[in-house]
Parts: C-alpha cells; sequence; structure tokens
C-alpha cells in the first residue's frame, strides 16, 4: 500500500547504509510530506496515545480507555487525539457512545523506514 | 550502544506487532525523551540537511556543502544545525575554515526502531 509513495530500499552490500534518508538525498517534496506526520508524533501525549492505541486488544481502543491513561481533561485528550488523525496517523468511527481509534496501517512502517535500516545489524 | 536505552524487540510470531511502540505502552519517561528527537526532525530543512550529511561521501559534510543545497541564508542553515546537533542527531567538527558534520550513530536507527518492525514484510 505505500509502494506508490516511498520505496522500501533494500539493503546495500555494506549493510550500514540503506535507509531511503541515508541513500539518496531527499527532495524537498518528500520532506515537506513526511515533516508534518514527524510533528505530529513529536509530543510527548500523542506518542503515548499511538503506543496504546497499537498495543490494546485488537489494535483498537475507545477513547475511554486512552482518556483513563492520562491525567489529563478529556478536551485535551480529544485534541492530541484529532492531531494525529489529521496527519493521517490514526483512524476513528463512532460506535453508539463511545468513538474508538486505530492506526492507520502502513504511516508509522513508512515512517521508520525513512529514518533506519530495515535489517537487524 | 542503545541497548540500554530501549530494547529492539524481535518479530511477534504474527510478524505484525514488533515495533518497541506497538508491542508495550511507552512510559511517560520513554516519551518525554524520544518526543524532543522527533521534534528536531520534524522539518523539512532540517530532514534534508539530515539526509544530505548521511548521503554525503564518508559520511560527513562540510557547512559548505549544506548550505550550497539550499535556497537559504547561512545563519539560517546554521540555527537548524544548532536544533540538530542539541537533540544529539548530528556531531560536528571545525577543521580550518569549515564546520564538519556527521549524524550520531545509532540516533535514527533508534527512533526507527521505535516506529516500526525491524524486518521487511
Amino acid at each position: 500500500m505505500s509502494k506508490q509513495q516511498l520505496p522500501i530500499v533494500n539493503p546495500a552490500d555494506d549493510g550500514a547504509c540503506c535507509a531511503p534518508l541515508a541513500f539518496e538525498p531527499l527532495s524537498e517534496a518528500e520532506a515537506a510530506e513526511l515533516a508534518p506526520l514527524f510533528k505530529a508524533i513529536a509530543d510527548p501525549v500523542r506518542l503515548r496515545l499511538l503506543s496504546l492505541i497499537a498495543c490494546h486488544e485488537g489494535g483498537e481502543a475507545c477513547v475511554c480507555d486512552l482518556t483513563a491513561a492520562f491525567d489529563l481533561t478529556a478536551p485535551t485528550i480529544s485534541h492530541h487525539l484529532k492531531v494525529l488523525k489529521q496527519a493521517g496517523l490514526i483512524g476513528s468511527e463512532r460506535r453508539g457512545t463511545w468513538v474508538y481509534y486505530w492506526l492507520n496501517p502502513g504511516v508509522l512502517d513508512r515512517l521508520s523506514a525513512i529514518l533506519g535500516p530495515r535489517v537487524t545489524a
């Protein structure tokens, strides 16, 4: 699904330089597209929200579970979830009383691949 | 070198959940430590600077090469390099007229490992 966006580069011969970022200079367009995604996760509450959602049973979490994990108000949590959703990192759906959140597949993998090698050293 | 910081988790049996972030909820302390690193790279110019440094011959680049790649003033580039250096992402050394920059080993790999699996799908 992310094949059209940026290629996953195979490890180079020396095994040390195979992250896309270190393989070829990022273009202005790529950098402009990636920066807002990194900005969305560059917050301690949003990093923990992403992690809580990803770790939740079935890969999705109710806003009620997320809010309970923080010493923050519900509107503050909602604000951070909105930032993550607007960046395309998470999806959501209302079911009855609660809204449920999940990680959009491939987005974190893509950011991961940009930064580092896809092989264990 | 990053072993003491956060473990590199091996792929889970289902192959879909092996990033540290998706394996166990990030602690407040981990999130507080990681957020500034992501914030440092959450800028198009800084992403391109990191990429240019990583791709440069020998893994280090002269500030003269970096400045030449942008339509920005030298003080602006210096500001962005300073942000990257203060976050611990790059190191630098003056040699004669110019300052040379390199990526600090392991930092981007660590961020990569937090976000995604260390295996190709």
